[in-house]
């Protein structure tokens, strides 16, 4: 994710990092040069081009206009949904290693260190299965060897941490550490947990609707190849200006769909899931009161990972 | 649903697998021998279509839009709530699963692994509901003779399943094995089940109004078909080209609109049911320890079941 | 509510059971015969009607098309909120009956038999007081005589049940069948039905503010009745047509969402209200295992009450 | 909240009780004024205001129209949660009270009654805090003297109320006669109410942000001040009307927004807060077998309080 | 926060306070000189500056509103959940106080008073991190020193409150003055009290995606560039008025979205989260009983901080 502060008027003009410009660059380019073409062509051969096509387009325009506005809600609430899962990941793990230290903590030292263990350990787990970032090897030692092996093996690392938490939840009751009536505090967490497992795999399983893309890109694309046709003549050698002016907003408008309908990539836009995890642990090693903390993820060139 | 990667720039001229256009290419193709008609008559007959036109049609093309971007957003919004469900269906039987297998697998085995039976044969009731598709033999031998003989006499197998699950848990609080007070920490995901399966068939067996339908079907034809009377005179023959473009993004979104409305229909796009169900089938599996693991469904030719 | 499959594409310019257009027929038919005699007049006295008027007449639609997809979209929103509801009733009616089934059946059979009585009464007690429909005789034999004649006698009904429903689970408590710990797992039903209940009322005694209607309905008229004025001079003779498709479109719309936006009234799209209601009973009385079992409700001319 | 059936058609030419227009009558005659003054000057100097300006007033006020859309949505969104605040306050006034009459009534008639006189005090309570009005005196009946000293004294009366309750189901717990595992049955209505009352307070003193009033106000003055300019020369005559439907549309809009933003407050499309508590009690009274039931609220020339 | 009541009519036109124009009189202003020299080119240069372009810069416009209208309704959705967050604050510290009180007061008012002070400190805690906020000294006093010294050492310290809560809780169920069946009416305001936090951070880091800023920032200053240049032939004079209130409407909604996206800053019109806070400060200690109870904040030059 990109952090930067508000651009103030004249960086407007130039700030290229963090801009989706670079992505467009080639096209933005290329329509610029058939659009010279076009003009060019338009002054050897006069009434080529039809005059009173300028509101034909306008309305093409406006039509498309509302649908990449559709796209790009679609887009967005998907990211801003992956933030929010992440959030709640923030606040789950946190809740519950809260519980687990304050309840087991006095009388059963050993027990809330291990589970505060699995607990820091699942947003990476979490982690590598959107994106495939492996796990850093100072939170594996977390676990015993047996366990780091049944991790290693499963496809789904998540559920097994989650199922390692829930049997030393079902182990407190049988022991009778932890009194049925207050077991549902607990699991009550694990099962948000698994919610936000299962929320960020539907995101990152389920793509828009692959047509969509197709059909916004297509008519996005003629729209921006037919507009010179349009503009030649009234507009004359401001063609190209206009053209790229209005090529930037629409080609731009995807290109940050396209980035953002994925929130659990690594794009430049995508969301700081280590940055995230890393916090966790650190609030949970706090809490535990761990001597060695690992310090908060910082942004190379504006951008966190 | 149709799994693919994002299209590069040239593969949008021709990719045609997973693209609406062969459901439109024969209304396309009739509008742009129409509109090359009205070229024609234009042409033998100038002032018989009015030049002003563009500007109404202009007006009403951008009302349309706007009540298709209507129209696109509670389409998608069923397609979407339906994903969630399948979504909260992975949930909540993975975290119904992993509570019976916590609490119960260590002193009753047999209930545990009876209990997973029924829990990861729940999606393919709710799949043979909402589709018509039928159980897998191999799904369906976690079951009695005479549970599988009610199964098949039900017209609800999900709600029979469902009603299995809750006596098993009330069994166990009768005879001691589970304390009352945890009873909800397990009722609570039963009823979540209930829950998604009355949200899948409320989509299923409520279409959007007919009116819509048929009132929006009606008015983008209308304006197709009169769009090329407005257009000979100024645009010429770029009529056709110009009519045929502007219909595919209409038709289009149209034909898009009524397959994500259904979302658990078989169309190319709809939700892939059968592949959920097995993923769901293969984690209750890995945790209760079989030994024969299905695979994870493929897409066929980008396309999942 | 109107049950069809899509329309062909030839049935769409045929197809009235369950379109909109008998019902603004009247209208259109009127603004025809008016565009008609304005295009007259325009031949009659040429220069009477302004020839540039069109532009302002598209910004002015433009804005109208905004504000009605507002409208639309409440009136919409509405209408899902009624189906919400009434699906949330048939999981929690179910959840209810499948609980008190399977705790109380095997040791009280006579309470689990009143109880789920009171839960398939509810729905009809629901739409009764939402629609005014009467209760069916073979459903009240569910209650006793002195019951029927509170019923009867309280403005209220619905709430009379959830409160004999809740004074049940109160003397299982007290007398023992019930254990404390768990009278939370069976209540939340009961509230959860006392929430559609609240929540049906608010949609019912609650309309859109009336000015919405009264100045949308007013602009739209306004602006279909200049609208002839405007088109009369550029468009000459397609003028009734460009007006009564126009027309069509936009009283089309009015029309349907004066529709949806009482969800729960008995006009053609609106909420089956009495086929869930029967959906409800079937359920519940294979559930506790009833000889005669009614048959579900079938759409008639496609529609279904 | 004004309460009349759909107008008739020919009802929509004059009914202006329950319309917006009697707000913006002194506003759009003064509009229309200044259009036929503008018309007049440009039948003396014609080639004063510019002809080709249409296009750009027909681009400002679709510009115009999406920004109101925006605030109509956000100020309409507001009105609706008010509403739902105040139909989840019907729900959970008569779901706290039917458990409370359930459970203490065959034992502790003496609780249960004083129990039931603070829910149905609490809505008048909020009333008071969102909207001045007195507390009728028939209902401050149900304390006693020391109570309704203490309820006089404190700025927020509800929030004495809803300890008075919580402190009832202590005592109950305390005493022994509501089982601790009961507890939570009954505090999570008493912490709906507080719910409520926290959403209506936020709804109550959080504004719109001023500048959104603000923008628009002026911004739509400005277009409508300047709309006659750019029509006089094209539409001529007409120009006056046209400004006053458009003015009509954009101004009453603006109005309705305004009343709509503050749902609590007592204009005229308000909702209906002393009816709504009327009706809460009568439930309560109903519930508790009172003798006197105050009959519920009539509107008055269409208007609920 | 401004909290100014409707300018009437005329204030209108002069209000400055509260408004948005200050931030923005400059660009205006420079855009207004800059539409005045394009004019007089246009008077020197007849011809240099295209007649037709006003549809393009229509069309181009109006996509501009479109996309504007989508940022400015993810903005506003911000500062409504951060609005909503915060009366969430107010009802969970209100709700957990009060249980707090009604049951250890009696028994325990020693660890109620301590539990009431930690409450009342959260939100000054909250503040404090999201915006840098000072706690006030009279506030701190709660503390024991030791924990104040605990306070001062962590960056997190609302957690840090969230914690002794936590471990007050978990003291009084393993000394038995809270049933195990309670602990989770208490402990589920604490897990909402982390999850009003978790919400909090969540929207204060993560700003909207930078692109959008910049893309949007870029392309509506182009737009009010370019704009004088299509009106200068056909509105002449009047093209830097025109021009001025275009972009008094764009960049106004622009810089109020730059405003309310972050909603916890401490801009005119970001949220009071100081004058929530002395308000849960001043329930919880009528709550309690204490003398001296502060006042509440007031506006200075209607604005709240």
């Amino acid at each position: 994710m990109i952090v930067r502060p508000v651009p103030r008027f004249w960086e407007l003009f130039y700030v290229l990092q963090g801009s989706i410009l670079p992505q467009i660059a080639l096209p933005l380019l290329s329509l610029g040069i058939w659009a010279a073409l076009v003009v060019l062509c338009a002054g050897w051969m006069p009434g080529a081009f039809p005059t009173a096509a300028v509101s034909t387009f306008s309305f093409f325009g406006i039509a498309l206009s509302i649908f990449l506005g559709f796209r790009n809600s679609a887009s967005y609430d998907r990211w801003w949904e992956g933030r929010r899962q992440f959030g709640a990941l923030v606040l789950e793990a946190r809740s519950l290693a809260r519980e687990c230290q304050v309840w087991f903590a006095p009388t059963q030292k050993e027990r809330a260190d291990r589970m505060l263990g699995r607990i820091l350990l699942f947003p990476y787990a979490l982690t590598h299965q959107l994106r495939g970032d492996s796990f850093p090897q100072s939170v594996l030692s977390e676990l015993t060897a047996v366990e780091r092996g049944g991790l290693a093996a499963t496809p789904d690392p998540a559920s097994a941490l989650l199922q390692m938490l829930s049997e030393d939840l079902a182990g407190a009751v049988r022991e009778g550490s932890l009194p049925a009536a207050m077991h549902q505090s607990f699991e009550i967490h694990v099962s948000a947990l698994a919610g936000i497992q299962a929320a960020c795999e539907r995101l990152r399983h389920t793509p828009l609707p692959y047509p969509y893309l197709l059909l916004l890109h297509r008519t996005v694309y003629f729209f921006c190849l037919l507009l010179p046709l349009a503009l030649a003549t009234p507009l004359g050698w401001l063609t190209p200006l206009v053209t790229i002016v209005v090529a930037y907003t629409f080609l731009g408008l995807e290109a940050l769909s396209d980035e953002l309908v994925e929130p659990f990539g690594s794009a430049a836009h995508d969301l700081p899931l280590l940055a995230i995890a890393r916090g966790i642990e650190i609030s949970v090693r706090q809490l535990r009161g761990d001597r060695e903390i690992p310090q908060p993820m910082e942004p190379e060139h504006y951008r966190l990972m």
